[in-house]
C-alpha cells in the first residue's frame, strides 16, 4: 500500500517561468531513464522478487522514494509553465517574432492538451511506456540495470543543470543529483553483497549448467571490425573477470557454418519460389476442379 | 561500412519444425534485450564516441558480431516455421482440436504477414523500437548498460534453452550463451579499465562539480517503505563505494518542503479555478463586447 | 511524497496457479483502463490542479489508493504464475499436447522476460503508455474521464470475474469491484458539486465566450447516416441539457462549403503538380546553369 | 458503406500561411482526443453495438460527421503550410535568424515527409493510434467516454482559438466548437435516456450481481493522502449517487492483508533465490552428469 | 464530407462462431496493410494532392470504398465472436482442456476490453497507428506505395482464405480479393498515366536537378555481400530502367572515405573523453571556486 | 555474418555545426523510410526468401550497403551537433533570445539523452520501429515495397538537399541521391525479371486460384466519391494491366447487402442490450441464489 503526504521531499520552486526548460525537464520525469521508469522498475522488481528480507526491503524503500521524485518534477514543470508565454495570442507577443519563435520551441501539448501542466511523456513528447522497465527476477542482472538507470539519469540531470540559470530549479536538481549518487552507490554495493551472500555470480545467470554452454568460444574476443587497438585492452588477454577462463583475441570468427538452404513453406502462403509459375498454376487449376482446399 | 558474407557464425538448424518455439525465439531477436538491440546499441555508441582507439575498436568489434546473431536467429526462426502447422486448413488438422489449439499459440503474424518468416518483433509481436537503445556518450554508464543487456539477454537465452528439446536449437543457444558470457566479461572488464585509465569514476558522471550537488543527502539511505531489514545491508552503513562518503540509514525523508500553491495559468486555457464562474462569465461578457481576445 | 507499507489493502492470493488467467489480469493492471492508468491519471490531475482544497484532496486521496491496487494485481499475477506450466520442458508435459497448447496461450514474456513475474503491460503484451492518461486542467472534463475510466475498469473486472473459478482470485476481484463502485459514485458526485459550486457548467469549457461559437449549429443534430430512428431520442428535439438551446433534427448537413483548390507548395518539395514535367525540367536545367538553389 | 462528397461541411480557409499553427492543429486532427479518435470510436461502437434502433442510429450519424471534420482539418493544415517558410533555403531567409528560429518550431515532418501536407499525427508528431479508441459494448460507459472526448476536444479547440488571429482559422474553429457543444449535449442526453429506458444504471455494469461484490467497502471513501478537506465534499457523506448506499469517510484503509510470501518459481528461470548458490550449483553438477533437463 | 449508409457492400456473415479466426481477421482490419491503412492513406493523399481532377477523383473514389471494407470486417469479426467460447467459465468448458486451450489462442482483449467486439488493432493486438500511412505529395512514389499496399493486402487475404472453411467468411474474402485485384491494376495504370501525362518519371523525384546528384555511382551495382549470382540479373548490366544510364557491377564499394575523427562536444555533456579525469577534475575545482557555470 | 570496416562509403563531414539540420537528418536515418528501415527490410527479405541465387544475392548485396548508409548519417549527425549551441547556458547565449529560440528548435534529446550524438529516431523523435519493415515472402510485392521505399527516401533526401547550404552535407546527400537512383532502378528491373522468369505476375499473389475470387467486381471501378473526372483515366476503361479483364466504371457500388442484425454476446460481458434491465436483474438475483456462475 502507498500513502501520500502533501509535502515534497525538497524544495521545487523556480524563480521564473520557462516553458522550454519545462519541456526539457520532461525527460527526467517521463523519459527512458526518468523518475517514472525507476519508480515503476523498482516496484516491479520488488513485487516479482523471490526472497524476502533485506534485498526486497531495499528495493521497496528506494522505489517509493522515486514516486516522490516524479511528484517534485511534475510540480516544478507546472510552475515553470504557469506564467510562461505558450502561444496564447496577445498583441504585444504577436508582434514579437522572437517570442513567437521561443513559443515554437515549447512542448505544444503542454498548452493544448494539459492547459499548462506536466505530462507523462519525455522531452520530445513520446509517452512513457512500460517497455522501459526491467524486472527479470535475477537480482544481479536487475541491480546492474538499476545502476545503469541511475547513471544515465544522473548524467541527464547533470546536463540539465547546465541548461538553466534559475536558482530554484538548480536547487532541486542538486538534490536529485545527490540522491542519484546515493542510489548508484547502493545498487553497486548490493551487487557485491549478492556475490558475498553466494546468491549470484558472473556470468549471469551463474546457475546455468556450464556444460550446456559452447565453452570453446566463451572467452574469445572475436573482432568483427578492423580496429587495430581492439586487442589492446584487458578484455583481450589475461584471466576473465568471472574467474572461469582466459581471454584470447581473434580477428573475425573462429567458427562458421554454411547458411542453410532457403525454406520452402506451404504454397498457400504465396511466397515466391523457383517452381515455375505455369506449373503452379496448372496445379491450382487441377485443385480448383477437385474442389479441395 | 559493413560487408556481408553468406555464412553463419555457427550452425543454426533445427531438427523439427516448432512454430510456438519460433515465436518464443523472437524475444531474443527483436525484444527489449534481443540481438537487434545490442547490435544497434553498440553501433550507436561507437558512432557517438568521443575517443578513438581501443574503446571504440572494442565496441565496433562486438557490435558487428551481434548483427550476425540477428541473422542466425532469423534463419533459425524461418526454419522452425517452414513445415509447422500454421493454421492453413487441412481436413485432418481441422478435425484435431489439439493441433488447432497449438496453432492458436503461435505468432499469427508469422503466417499472415511474413508467410512463415522471421519478423523484427518480440515474442508478443511488439515491433522492435529505437527506444531500447542506450548511447549517452558517457562510457561508464553505457558499458554498464551493455553489461546489463548481456545479463538480461543471457538469462533469456538460458530460459529458452529449457523450453525446447530440439538438439539443433539447443546447439545454437549454447553458442549464444557462450558469447554472452564473453561479452558480459568484456564490458565489466572495460569498466574497470575506464577507471584505471582515469577516464571516469563513480558516481557517474564523475566530473560534475561536487559543490553543485546537495551533498548532505548524497550518502543517506532514506527508506520510504517499512521493511525491517532494509538497514541490514552494506548499503546502509559503512563507506560508500565511490569512496567519497559514509552511508547512514533513515526511516523516511530527512528533508521536506511544503507543496507549492497550485498554479493559476492564463484563463484562456480554461482550467478550473476557484474564481466563481459567474464572475468569470461576466468578465467574458464584457470582453465580448469590447471585441478583444 | 509517497510512503509504502508492506501490506496489501486486501487479500490477493489464488488457490491455484493459472498462467492464462495471469495474462488476462494484466489488462486491469497495465491496460488502457488498468490500475496504472488511474493511479497516474489522478496524480497528474492533482499535480496540475489550479485550486487547493477539497477537490485536490479528493484526487490525491483516490490516486494513492490506486497505486496499492497496482500492487495487489502484480502480487496476484506473480502467484498465479509461480507453479504454472510456462513451457519449461518436462518429459511428462512435453508428451501432453494439451498442456503444450495451454502454455501457448500464456503471455510468453511472463516466462522469458520476467521469470514468472508481473509486467507493466496489458493482456496482449502491449506496454502501458503515458498516452492513456487524461489531465487537462478542466475538472469537469477530467472527472468525466475519471468516471469513464472507473466504468470501463469495473466492466473489465466484472468480465474477468466470470473467467475464473478460483475463490482467491474472485475474492480480490470482488474487492476491486466494490472500490470501482465507490469511485464511480465519487467522480459523478464531484461533477455535480463542481456545478453547484459554480466552477464549471456545460458545455465544457463553459467560460469560452458564447459569441465566438458558430451558434446556428450548436443544437442541430445532423445525421450523416441513414438510420431511421436517429431522430427518435431526446437528443433530437426538446431543450438541450446545458439549458442554452433547443435541439433540432436534420438529415445531413445544414451548411456546406466548396472544397478549396489544391495547394501548390514550393516546387522543391517535389510534389506532383500539373505543370508539365518538361517545362519544369527545362526550368531546372536553367537553374542548374545559374548555379542557384 | 461510406460515400464521399467533394465539399466541406464548413469553410476551412486561412487568410495567411502559418506552419507553426498547422502543427498545433494536428492535435485536434490526430491527437488522443482529435477528430480521428472520435470518428473511429463512434464507428467501432456502432459496429459492436448489441441493439438496433435509435442508439445505433445516433452513433452512426455522429460518427460519419466526424470523418468530415477530419477532412476539414487536413484541408486547413495543407493550406496553412502551402506558402509558409518550412526550411527550404533562400538567401534572404537564411540570413534572418528569426525566420530560421520559427521554422525550427514547425513540425519538420510536414516538410520532409509530407511535402507540406497534413499527417495522421498529433501536435508533437506522435502517430495516431488505435489505443485511443474506447468501445466496450456497454453503452453507459461508452457514452461517458464520448462525453469526455467531446469535452476534452472542445477544451483543446477553445485553447487553439486563442492561439491564432487568423479570421479564416477562427471561423472554422467556431464551427467545430458549436458541433462539440451539440455532441456533448447529445451524449449526456443519451446517458439519461439509457437509464430511463431501463437499459443500464449506476454503477456500471449495473447487471453484475451485487452479492459478488465486497459491499462493505462499496461506499467508503478511503483517503490515502493527508488532505484535510478531502472529507468536505458530498462524496464523503450522504447517500451515494447510485441510490444503493451511504458514503462514509475514513483516513486510510479499513482493511488490510499481509503481503503473501515471495514466489519461488521453477529454478530454470534463474531468478535469484535464498538457496545458497553453492548448493544450487552442486545440484546443477549432478543434473549435468545425469544428462537430464 | 462522408455520408454513411446502413448497408454493407457485400455479404459478411459467417456460418459459425470462430474467435481465433476473428483474431486473425484483425490483421486485414487494423494491421500495417489492413483496410484502415488504405482508407486513411488514400484520403490523406487526396487531401494533400496538388492537382485537381482525375487523379484526385480517383484517390477519393477508392479511399471512400475502403472505409466500407473496414466496416465489413468489423461486422464480420463481431459475428465470429458472438457465440464463440471466450473464456467465460462454464462447468462443461472448464473441464475441457482443449476448449480452454483454444480460448487461450484468441485475442483476450476481444473479450475483456470489447465485450466480444472488433477493435482497431492487428492480429497480435498492436493498435493501428498513423505511421502506417504514406502520403508524400509525390504521386508516382505514393501510387507505388498504394500498389504495394494492395499487393501485401491481397497476399494476406489469400493466406487468410486458406485458414478457414467457413463459406460465409470465404465469400466475403473472395469479394475483398477481387477488389484488391482491381485496385492493384488501378494504381499501376495510374503510374503509367502519370508518365504519359509527363507529370513524373523515374527516378523519383524526377525534377531534382541531375547535376546535384553524384552521378558516377548512379548506375553502379555495389555488392556488399558475397553472393555469386548477384551480377546475373538485368540489374547489373545493360541500360537502366529510367533510360539515363548503363548498369555496371562491382564487388563492394567503388568509393570510400576515412572515418572522421571522433567528435568532442562541450564537456558539460559529460561524455567520456581522453582528457585524464584528474585534469578535468582540477579544472572543475577551479571553476567551482570562480563560481561560473 | 557481417564484417565492419572503419571507413565510410563516402565523405560525410559538414563544414559547420547545425543542430537543427542534425535533427532533420534523423528522418532519413531513423524515420519510416530512413536507412535503418531499408537495411533491416532487405535483410529480413533475404532471410525469409524461399529461393537461392540471384534474387537473394541481390537483396543481401543492397541490404549490407544500407547499413553503411546508416553509419554515414549517424557520423554526420554527431559532427553537426559537435560544436552547435544545444542549450548549455553561457552568459552571452542566455542574453540572445534568437540563439535561445534556435536551440528550442533542435531535438532536445540530442543534448539531454545522447550528449550531442545521433539516435535511432526520426526527425520528430519517434523511435524507429520494426513495423516499418515489409518482408512478406512474395517477391513481387516486396520488391514493389522496396521501390516505394527508395522513392520516398530519395524524395526526402531531395527535400533535405534544399534545406542546407553546407557543401559537406550536400556532398553526402548527392551521393545518397545517386544510390537511391540506382536502387529504384534495380528493384523495378528485378520486378520485370520476376515476371520474365515466370515466378510471379499480376495480380499479386498470382497463384491464388482465380475461381475463388468474386470475379464480377475484379475489374469494376466503383467510385464512392463524386469527382467528375474519376472516370477519365485508363483505370476506368480498357483492358486491365494484368491482361485478365476489362475495366468498367460505376458510380458507387454494384453490390450491396443488408447489415446483419446486431450481435448479442453472452450477458456476462455486460454489454448493453434491449432486454429490460429489470428482467435481467431479476434473472441475476435468481442466479445468485442458485450459486452458479
Amino acid at each position: 500500500m502507498f500513502f501520500h503526504r502533501q509535502e515534497l521531499q525538497f524544495s521545487a520552486t523556480p524563480e521564473r517561468p520557462d516553458a522550454i526548460y519545462a519541456r526539457k525537464l520532461q525527460e527526467v520525469l517521463g523519459g527512458q531513464y526518468g523518475e517514472i521508469t525507476v519508480a515503476m522498475q523498482y516496484m516491479f522488481q520488488a513485487w516479482n522478487m523471490h526472497i524476502p528480507g533485506k534485498y526486497r526491503d531495499l528495493v521497496f524503500g528506494i522505489g517509493a522514494e522515486e514516486f516522490g521524485h516524479v511528484e517534485m518534477l511534475a510540480t516544478m514543470i507546472a510552475q515553470l509553465l504557469e506564467k510562461a508565454p505558450l502561444g496564447v495570442t496577445e498583441d504585444a507577443v504577436q508582434d514579437d517574432p522572437t517570442v513567437a519563435a521561443i513559443v515554437g520551441g515549447t512542448d505544444v501539448q503542454h498548452a493544448i492538451v494539459a492547459g499548462a501542466g506536466a505530462r507523462p511523456v519525455d522531452s520530445n513528447g513520446n509517452p512513457w511506456q512500460g517497455s522501459y522497465v526491467t524486472a527479470s527476477g535475477n537480482l544481479l542482472a536487475d541491480f546492474t540495470a538499476n545502476a545503469n538507470a541511475e547513471m544515465q539519469g544522473r548524467t541527464q540531470v547533470a546536463r540539465l543543470y547546465h541548461m538553466t540559470d534559475d536558482p530554484g530549479v538548480r536547487e532541486m536538481l542538486s538534490f536529485l543529483l545527490a540522491r542519484d549518487t546515493m542510489h548508484q552507490n547502493q545498487w553497486l554495493r548490493a551487487i557485491e553483497q549478492l556475490k558475498e551472500d553466494g546468491l549470484e555470480e558472473l556470468p549471469v545467470p551463474s546457475n546455468f549448467p556450464q556444460n550446456k554452454e559452447h565453452t570453446p568460444v566463451s572467452y574469445q574476443y572475436l573482432n568483427f571490425s578492423d580496429g587495430e587497438q581492439a586487442g589492446d585492452g584487458p578484455w583481450a588477454a589475461g584471466p576473465s573477470l568471472d574467474g572461469n577462463g582466459e581471454f584470447s583475441y581473434h580477428d573475425g570468427p573462429t567458427t562458421s557454418a554454411p547458411m542453410p538452404p532457403p525454406t520452402r513453406p506451404d504454397s498457400r502462403f504465396y511466397g515466391t519460389t523457383e517452381l515455375p509459375n505455369a506449373v503452379e498454376k496448372a496445379a491450382g487449376a487441377v485443385q480448383d476442379k477437385l474442389g479441395t482446399e
